[in-house]
């Protein structure tokens, strides 16, 4: 394999999606990775245009995630929110004070009548970020977690409620009228990309909105680059988040073999190749039997040449 | 003098109105100082409203400010203005940390539909305190600034341009629409006031705009309340701000007899005594011939013993 002769695409939530971006950016030439990015988990709080997704993305490749609390900045300080909790404000969502620089000007900059990709771009490219960042739409699109309690916006769920309500399933306001994000449609169209990674982000919340944008899973699926799937769920828990608590809630077994299926059952034929963890590898010849293929490595990634390890192995099955 | 027996009513701008206010608001009972503020100095700056001159209140009346710094909050940190500069975004305007808590709880609440003067009653009991701090009007009114480089908003001319602009007058956009704050308004003409007070604030920037809203000069002259002015020039110099650059700019005199002149002028009867520094005692005689008291005191408010000299000294002449 000689990595990085055409352009990749990788599908992300935030935290562990971001991890395998990482990866793919240190192994990939400068300008090859295009990341896909979930905002269907944006929201508005304090005034302010949060991407909760797309800002673990920035973060998480320009250097500047703290890795060992698994969100925000490095060297956070939070200032603003002391002051504000002493003015009896809404603290439950954690602004640290220079995350909060990147609100305000996105704010700002969506209030002029800027589109959110091209501040994306404009955002990836002062923070020093090679790597495309694409949101999925500009458009709004804002999942509801509905539970046993009643439907929750999603950051009220996650954050609010620390995901404690018991989930019976999810929807996605104002998806039928978004335009998916219109440079990524291009590419695809244009067949620019060499493969298509979907990060093992969280099936239900961070990627299946991706997927169901107008157009999207299928023109993924016509796209002659393979599509390569890496399991979020390893030895039936999800390593990050929320993800194994709602297989659960839904009534889905708690495995590989579940994303896998679910993958399958809602987007025939897009799925090539489904990557799961050593200690899965007993799974395959059951997700093989749902028609793909099926490719076994560490999918652990804590360490950065882990993340590195993993991103070749995924181009590798990409044939790139 | 028993000072407090009735309620009193102090015009203020920013820092120097601020000074001898935390001095009256020491002498007088808890509860008995009113300041009217001045809010043509707001203004909307990354997608927040800010309202310099309340805040300065806010954070001097409940023992914040920064001193020394003469503006801002005491300790205050800078990683969101800092990190705001890497983004590219506007920092012309230095927003502290703590002090981004004040302006994202206020723009909040103002898009919710909470009035300027209900949440700035919220903010100065958060912060513990006991006075009452009226923005003049709930309305919009903007201080235009017209020099001889064009019209400036006021937060331009005043932080970004250092006042270096040559000024040769003022407007106040949305004064002729807005009415003057209901709560004060009312107290006025119950006669509540036992003494109204002009902070030595500027008189065309942060007076002039107060008693220039509908009916507002007028009700504090019909009102039994003696109205006691603090000279901000003393020495022909301004103690803080541009008020004697201004002054000059416009072809006055620089000067205690100016100030006064300019008081006489423009709102005929309105003041009762006109208090100026020791160090202008010899123009006394000319501002009496004005037909208004003279009174001479040390006005400069280094000390907390200071502001509270000055402010017992204008409340005697007050009659309070």
């Amino acid at each position: 394999m000689v990595p990085g002769t055409q352009p990749v695409l990788a599908l992300s939530g935030g935290v562990g999606g971001a991890k395998l971006a990482l990866g793919l950016a240190d192994v990939l030439p400068p300008g090859q990775l295009h990341v896909l990015a979930n905002t269907a988990d944006d929201f508005r709080h304090l005034g302010l245009d949060i991407c909760p997704d797309i800002d673990t993305l920035l973060y998480t490749l320009s250097g500047r995630a703290n890795e060992a609390q698994g969100w925000g900045l490095e060297g956070e300080t939070w200032q603003a929110m002391a002051a504000l909790e002493e003015l009896g404000g809404d603290t439950w969502f954690r602004l640290g004070d220079r995350d909060l620089a990147t609100h305000l000007w996105r704010t700002q900059q969506l209030k002029s009548g800027m589109r959110l990709s091209a501040l994306t771009a404009v955002l990836a490219a002062r923070l020093g970020i090679a790597s495309h960042i694409h949101p999925m739409t500009d458009d709004p699109v804002r999942t509801m977690v509905h539970t046993t309690g009643g439907d929750l916006p999603f950051q009220h769920y996650f954050v609010r409620d620390r995901c404690e309500p018991v989930v019976t399933g999810f929807s996605f306001d104002g998806i039928s009228a978004a335009h998916p994000n219109r440079e990524v449609m291009q590419l695809l169209q244009r067949k620019t990309f060499g493969a298509v990674l979907v990060c093992p982000s969280n099936p239900f919340v961070s990627v299946d909105p991706i997927l169901q944008l107008s157009g999207m899973w299928l023109a993924l699926r016509e796209s002659p680059a393979p599509v390569v799937v890496v399991s979020p769920i390893v030895a039936g828990l999800a390593l990050k988040g929320p993800a194994a608590k709602m297989m659960a809630e839904l009534g889905m077994g708690v495995s590989a073999l579940d994303v896998a299926r679910h993958y399958c059952q809602r987007y025939p034929g897009l799925m090539d190749c489904f990557v799961i963890d050593e200690s899965d590898a007993t799974l395959a010849p059951e997700i093989r039997g749902l028609g793909v293929e099926v490719a076994v490595t560490a999918t652990v990634m804590k360490s950065r040449e882990q993340k590195r390890a993993l991103a070749r192995f995924t181009l590798q099955l990409g044939g790139n």
